[in-house]
């Protein structure tokens, strides 16, 4: 089955310890779409500018990523700058440009409205409940950020409790909550209305939660991360693109999901931007897996 | 086989958000040895003051631990007093009172010299050689603190040249290595001798690392992390009491005694000092292990 994701289109200014890249393609529907595309068909919704370059659209296409939701107004594309450094766990932001961003509203037409699974990628929480409104009773997975916790959090708590899988970080998911401990932290984004919960640590992997089952899994370890930016959403790409394929979702399906996704993200964090998801095959992925199993499991 | 180990034998007081306790038994080798001792003989070698309460020594004697090598000396038994806040992640450190630590010279016996199985808890490095040097041909554990690695480091880095296994956190492995990245820095260790690496990134679990192969396990997730004091030194417990079990100790092994090891320290942040670990049996231990495999494995 396919599947929509609605978030940003970026145009991102990075700079890392390993170098620095001006204008690449970036933004939250991006890096998802990069890794959901190895699954399934994804249809993108966003907006860009104008000035968007002409290049970056066909390289969209050239994935198979479908563009019919991308609408694009007077104004620039949302832009981002931010650097890294040490060892590249937290982004500092620059500088912000919103840009159309400001004047988003998703554009739906009747061939995204019976799409069964979607991705609300992160923005304002106001858009994504908008985007719902509009469609078909469809599995719903939310990522957002500690921006929209700390300005919008009643419109963000309603999106919430409307949605089937919660993708949060660490410090998202303890905002949120107040709890300290990871494992409650979970259990309380779930009393908040979240059917289940994953809860992202970055290079210390994933935790799992429903109040049914739990799991916990490390990362893939990367030896040189050159440019995290995007990991969290090529993430929850992998892990949205592979629930996508089945009807029902069995504990199974969730395990080999988190799986997946957690090495497409090992693969977006040793390149600057989309150079590295831009390449990958599922053959990539399943040689990749086989060693994550190797490094992972107790019983391999 | 049975194991030797070389630490502190302490007097503890702590304070975390779950309550405060007063000189409660503590230090590197009583946590080690409460793991340990369910897999295999262990052999303590410490030194205590004349102010050791006796009711500790019979503690330990009835849990099945050797204490032929601990030497009561005139003075006072090594204290430590120290607190946790929000997540009991970072122990502070209020008070540190040497005592008779401050004179401990290893006395070791016949019946010692022959162990096959030694582990280094975390005492100064000189001790650690000087131990060494009495010892026919053992396999050696290690493990040191950041305190060595700031004011005896090259006695530390003699020590890691001798050792098969060298089990750091973190901070020590970066800051012994000048690498951020984990892998990387397991790497350096290993380039400085140990032939073996374990990593112990608490909550967030252990990274093995050899020059053949690597390994990546989460933690149990623990929901009341009561009081984590002796964690680490659990840790080691319970691995290199599972590897003395051993003769010849393939990969499936190390991850097996990795598993052991991550249970019981588990158990131990659950509890005030060894309030948990001393109920430890191997029947407790296999309990948890199935739902640390179902919570953890891929494949299960």
């Amino acid at each position: 089955m396919s599947i929509l994701v609605l978030g940003t289109v970026a145009l991102d200014s990075v700079k890392t310890p390993f170098g620095e890249r001006q204008e690449i393609l970036g933004g939250s529907a991006a890096h998802f779409s990069m890794a959901a595309r190895i699954f399934t068909k994804v249809y993108l919704v966003s907006i860009i500018g104008l000035d968007f370059p002409p290049k970056f659209i066909k390289f969209l296409a050239d994935k198979g990523v479908i563009l019919s939701g991308i609408k694009k107004e007077q104004g620039n594309t949302f832009r981002w700058q931010g650097k890294y450094e040490g060892d590249c766990n937290t982004a500092i932001t620059i500088d912000t440009q919103l840009g159309v961003l400001s004047i988003f509203k998703p554009q739906i037409s009747k061939e995204h409205r019976v799409i069964k699974n979607i991705f609300l990628a992160n923005v304002d929480p106001d858009i994504q409940s908008c985007l719902l409104d509009s469609m078909k009773n469809p599995f719903i997975g939310l990522d957002s950020m500690n921006y929209w916790i700390n300005t919008k959090k009643e419109s963000l708590l309603k999106v919430i409790k409307r949605v089937h899988l919660f993708v949060a970080n660490e410090q998202e998911a303890r905002s949120l909550t107040g709890e300290n401990n990871l494992v409650k932290a979970a259990a309380g984004l779930t009393k908040l209305g979240a059917k289940m919960v994953v809860i992202k640590k970055g290079e210390h992997g994933v935790i799992f939660y429903s109040p049914k089952v739990i799991f916990s899994l490390p990362a893939f370890p990367v030896t040189e991360v050159i440019d995290p930016t995007g990991a969290g959403d090529t993430f929850a790409g992998g892990l949205m693109g592979y629930l996508a394929t089945k009807d029902k979702i069995r504990n199974s399906d969730i395990k080999q999901a988190l799986a997946y996704a957690t090495i497409c993200a090992s693969f977006n964090v040793e390149g600057f931007g989309l150079e590295k998801t831009a390449k990958l095959t599922r053959n990539y992925l399943e040689k990749r897996l086989k060693e994550y199993r190797m490094i992972s499991s107790l019983t391999d």
